[in-house]
């Protein structure tokens, strides 16, 4: 565990019961290995956008041990695998970013032909906000838990 | 090795000199494990940026033997170290795209508080093309190699 970074008392991914294993929320897929899987709530646009955050607080992949991390990585590709036979994507995208919540969390994206532009990272241009209803939440994480 | 996608006869990091292992390129940074360490050419706005590229052809994580999947996340963990080391910034990035090149390789990027938006991914708006002699890069991956 490592220290949160000065400019936060807390960390919205380490207290939020979504972020947390064994979550009940209508987005939660799955818990892995070393962390909880998730489908992120206003990235559906990008349909089956997923997020998975690690059950332990740290910043940087280097500062876990090394065994959490090869379980996270493991954890990412499980999950990177049942998305594409989930939603047949073009592609995968996978990010660690951080910027503005650094609590380690992959984001899983799906890219696909239809795509505004399939090329470039889905952060070229504010997309729209897709409403998806609870249900649909629910049966997207079914059919992405049913291929894990 | 997997086949390369329909649309392309060749792959350009597959068949690039800059991109194979002992590159001789004034970009070259290190040979990792499974992978290749060059500095991006036209991305030095974000001073460090970073190309980890797979030394065999694959298009994403799931199709590694896990073995080879387990090594290149370690070579992206060890040069993301060695970049912090370097260039001490406020956050790494870390992305498997290749929407544009489909062979795995990261992009690992210095995040600092002087960029533009600092909590946005750098896709986010186009950035200037920022001159680096070949003495400078052929430094800068000095500094790198040192680090890992």
């Amino acid at each position: 565990m490592t220290t949160l970074p000065a400019s936060s008392k807390t960390c919205v991914m380490c207290d939020l019961p979504v972020f947390q294993r064994g979550s009940k929320d209508y987005r939660w897929i799955a818990d892995l290995a070393v962390s909880t899987a998730i489908l992120a709530s206003r990235e559906q646009f990008y349909r089956g956008y997923t997020l998975l955050v690690l059950n332990q607080h740290a910043t940087e992949l280097f500062q876990l041990e090394p065994n959490i991390r090869e379980q996270f990585m493991e954890d990412a590709n499980r999950l990177a695998q049942a998305l594409d036979k989930t939603f047949k994507p073009l592609k995968m995208n996978y990010c660690l970013l951080g910027n503005v919540l650094p609590h380690l969390h992959w984001h899983l994206i799906p890219r696909r032909e239809t795509d505004p532009d399939p090329k470039w990272p889905v952060w070229g241009f504010p997309f729209p906000e897709t409403q998806v209803s609870e249900d649909e939440f629910r049966q997207m994480a079914k059919d992405i838990r049913a291929n894990l």
